[in-house]
């Protein structure tokens, strides 16, 4: 392996540093009297924290603000564009890349097709990506130290072992290890939804919420928790699964081998065969599907109207179980929501639990390059936790 | 309100002795070197930090051990009898009380009938319990000051309100300041399964654990959760309402107003309605369709066999979203756990998530004066968190 890059690292040298750098980072601008109060820290102790962040160029004090009574504020800020970050999300055909700032506000996006899943060519594509989005700009080739990759399946963060992903079709591939051969940049390799929730804890609507939990619809239903404060990892591996969740009786099996799984009903891909049983025509697309539903056909809304009941069995179980402050639903497969919104909907008022039902439901679009922020997002985390 | 009694309290004065006395007290005898490995403090500060324990006899020292090599060890060890707790689960026809040492070790039991469920009966009921549980010894007279009254429902325990509580018919009783009109200790209102699942992460199989889930099988169908090291409590006063997943897509209708709920299928009540309508016999007892299942009538046990096939799809609704490293499953519905678990077993590993079939089921029966312990257990609590 070639030695990580470590030069021009934030100092974040202690704890204290690490609480007061991601509360400005993610609350800011902020007071020290504030910083302060959310902290617990002392006013010394904040100030004595601030200092290396803002000589390092990490955190900056604005201009002075007169507060209504007593001595002026300078709130303080980071200086988002003091390091850069890169994300890379890995789908079944393509990558997905950007550069963020500290923020991770998505600065460049690439897209390359994968030409094959095996992992050597997985790896050269992303060493490619790489290459190709710190060539954009000279200030991302100086200031860029940490890269994030993130991959549908059940990852081991530590080690960087993709461990098994259904869609690649891998089984205990070494990524990271893979990574780091072709790649001078200090690697996190996590699994794609506990990245994008991540992303919403520190960016996003998950700031200031002690739990939620951030659904992601599509080719597989999966979900994203913070509950206590922390993302929940699963003691087995396993967290997460709402796409495997059995809320019908009596079917259909799913591809986990499972009976009644959301995903079974409610993913693309069961959609679409779905759609293809029920019109019988066996070379229907999602996108025929999804007009021919729009334009009223009676079997396809069906269709819909089944999945969306479904996930609001899905998004109620995680409601009574964990009671999050709040649900983020997003993913492609909401590029057809107006199709089950309204069973979603009411399924869930039906079968919340009591105060459950106060549980706010945020539906909200996720394009593709928001994957590969999520993967920035564990690259900017890298700053904290190492 | 009367003063509450505050006197012999064991001098917990800052976070560092919390830290020691909880780890002695859940994990002891343990050396003060392992008391500083597991708790990240230093060997001065957990020499520090236990002095004040030690001389207020909360703990002791063990006889000199020799270790392998070097100086000889003295493990800490909690002081059992140093103070007594008193718990009282109310359910809704009677009271059960009991007398715990500072390990929550049942000392006494008491049970008595309530003539009524009003909030004063219930009062008054609770009063006359706790005079005749602190009258077995003068000991308990002396050493105790903590009382923990656990309740099924939504309870509020930083105001000691019960917001509601079906059981009982109680809407927004101000359980906790009733209480303490009439009864001189200080005393804690918290939901009864929250209860002991505090019982089980620090007297009972959740020791060490990072995450488990308790599952109570009965009347109703509940589940303490303790996920990143914490109980969850649910933003909006709900969580573990593993009664109220969604499982069949086909109904029955839960009291609830929900569809398919597991308690809808599984809890006594449920199982016993489902006897009567399909042998059609409207006066059925519960102990009636036990021993006909027992003799093997196929009417009666597959009403047990569904009810298995629901628990299991709630167990394994756990296990796929929170991932806990066991799950516990108890309660008085566990006498008639031979009629259904093989289809607990078989539907949880058929319908848990590729790693979260490796989640631990223990079945572990739950007499009903163990409630009361846990009600003992939030008292115990109250030494640390007050
Ligand atoms: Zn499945
Ligand atoms: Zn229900």
């Amino acid at each position: 392996m070639t030695p990580r890059r470590q030069s021009s690292r934030a100092p974040v040298t202690s704890p204290a540093v690490a609480t007061v750098f991601t509360t400005v980072l993610t609350q800011g601008p902020v007071s020290r009297v504030d910083v302060a109060r959310r902290t617990g820290l002392s006013s010394a102790a904040v100030t004595k924290a601030a200092r290396p962040l803002i000589e390092a160029g990490y955190l900056i004090e604005r201009d002075s603000e007169q507060s209504g009574i007593g001595r002026p504020v300078s709130p303080l800020e980071v200086r988002a564009d003091r390091e850069f970050f890169l994300g890379v999300k890995v789908t079944d055909r393509e990558l997905i890349g950007v550069v963020t700032d500290l923020r991770a506000r998505m600065l460049v996006t690439k897209f390359r097709p994968l030409p094959s899943r095996k992992p050597d060519a997985v790896v050269d594509g992303i060493a490619e990506m790489v290459t190709a989005l710190l060539a954009e700009s000279k200030a991302y080739k100086q200031r860029t130290h940490c890269l994030g990759v993130t991959v549908a399946g059940d990852v081991d963060r530590d080690t960087g072992h993709v461990r098994y992903s259904p869609f690649l079709h891998w089984r205990d591939v070494a990524l990271g290890g893979l990574l780091a051969e072709k790649i001078d940049l200090e690697i996190t390799v996590d699994n794609d939804v506990k990245a994008i929730t991540v992303a919403e804890r520190w960016f996003g609507d998950g700031v200031g919420a002690n739990s939620f939990a951030l659904v992601t619809l599509g080719t597989g239903i999966g979900c994203g928790l913070v509950v206590n404060g922390g993302v929940v990892a699963g003691s087995h591996g396993v967290a997460g699964e709402i796409g495997h969740i059995p809320v019908f009786g009596d079917g259909p099996v799913c591809h986990c081998g499972a009976t009644g799984c959301v995903e079974a009903i409610a993913s693309t891909d069961a959609i679409v065969a779905q759609a293809r049983t029920a019109t019988g025509e066996a070379g229907l697309t999602m996108a025929e599907i999804v007009t021919g539903a729009r334009l009223g056909d009676t079997a396809l809304r069906k269709v819909f109207a089944r999945a969306g009941v479904a996930i609001g069995r899905g998004l109620a179980s995680v409601a009574n179980l964990v009671g999050p402050e709040r649900i983020i639903v997003s993913g492609e497969g909401l590029d057809a929501y107006d199709l089950f919104a309204d069973e979603i909907r009411e399924t869930f008022a039906t079968q919340a639990f009591g105060a459950a039902a106060q549980c706010e439901l945020i539906l909200r679009p996720l394009p593709f390059e928001e994957w590969a922020r999520g993967a920035a997002a564990i690259a900017v985390q890298t700053l904290f936790l190492s």
